[in-house]
């Protein structure tokens, strides 16, 4: 797939949500109708033959691409949000930012050993998100995790601090 | 279809997020891949021959089937959402709530004069945040607005509050 045609839509917001970051932004791709049925198409082609259960989106922008992927590949959709959005009992799971401590968290009934689960988020930064949500869905003792960021900062090396024993992709390289 | 069985899927929350709401947890819908799969297989078949350019979702749960609906009709996906999330310049419309004054926000670039738009959020309750988000896709000035929910709170009577020029469709009624 051509790739760079899609990164060249990418919008970077210098300083955004605050000074010394360059924001990637999505939404340029997300609204071209051409690209986003590309990257759901290379998605699906990753992961067809899986046997994804349920695919887990992040909040917000992780619920976009991981909905889409859930209802290509037959799977259910189960949201990963920040605190006191998922009405029902939750599990928790707090991680460092360079700003704080930030909180996610998953439905006590979200999933099951039975699951195969695909977990998705836009971006991969520094990964500390990703890997709190791991940490979630773990304890579910499920068959199996796949990992998929639809794009990837290179240079942050987040990476290197997913957990080694899940496959990771990832589709835009910044 | 029969929505009654996947209706008896919701998940029904009392006092939640304050007290004297009975809220109505769709997470139990989207988890189970046939019910996920039978509501945007309807939704598509509603929308699939009106010409839509693309589908609005209001955040974050508009974004779930908003997605999923603008993969499958081909259309490219927008993103509403509260101050602050979105990059790049916006327009915004606040709207009064029970308790207070709320705001919403859309790219100025987001949509065109060209564009035939679908308006998705999750639930119909007063109807305030939908009546916004038409306001702000109505800047566009663009063919035809639809607005569809995946579901609605009938006693609410929100569906007349909502703009009469605009068809609106909703699966569930609670």
């Amino acid at each position: 797939m051509n790739y760079e045609a899609i990164i060249k839509q990418v919008r970077d917001i210098p300083d955004f949500p605050k000074p010394g970051i360059l924001f990637k932004d999505l939404t340029t791709v997300f609204k071209n109708e051409v690209s986003l049925q590309a990257l759901s198409d290379e998605l699906y082609h990753l992961y067809k033959d899986k046997g994804i259960t349920k695919v887990v989106g992040i909040e917000s922008r992780g619920f976009i691409m991981g909905a889409i992927l859930a209802s290509r590949l037959g799977a259910g959709f189960i949201p990963i949000r920040k605190p006191g959005k998922l009405p029902a009992d939750t599990w928790q799971e707090s991680f460092e930012k360079e700003y704080g401590i930030d909180t996610i968290e998953i439905h006590r009934d979200a999933l099951s050993e039975s699951d195969t689960i695909l977990l998705h988020d836009d971006l991969l930064a520094t990964g500390g998100t990703m890997i709190a949500a791991a940490n979630l869905v773990r304890r579910f003792n499920p068959q199996k995790i796949y990992i998929n960021f639809l794009s990837e900062i290179v240079a942050l090396n987040g990476r290197a601090e997913l957990p080694a024993d899940i496959e990771v992709e990832t589709l835009l390289k910044f």
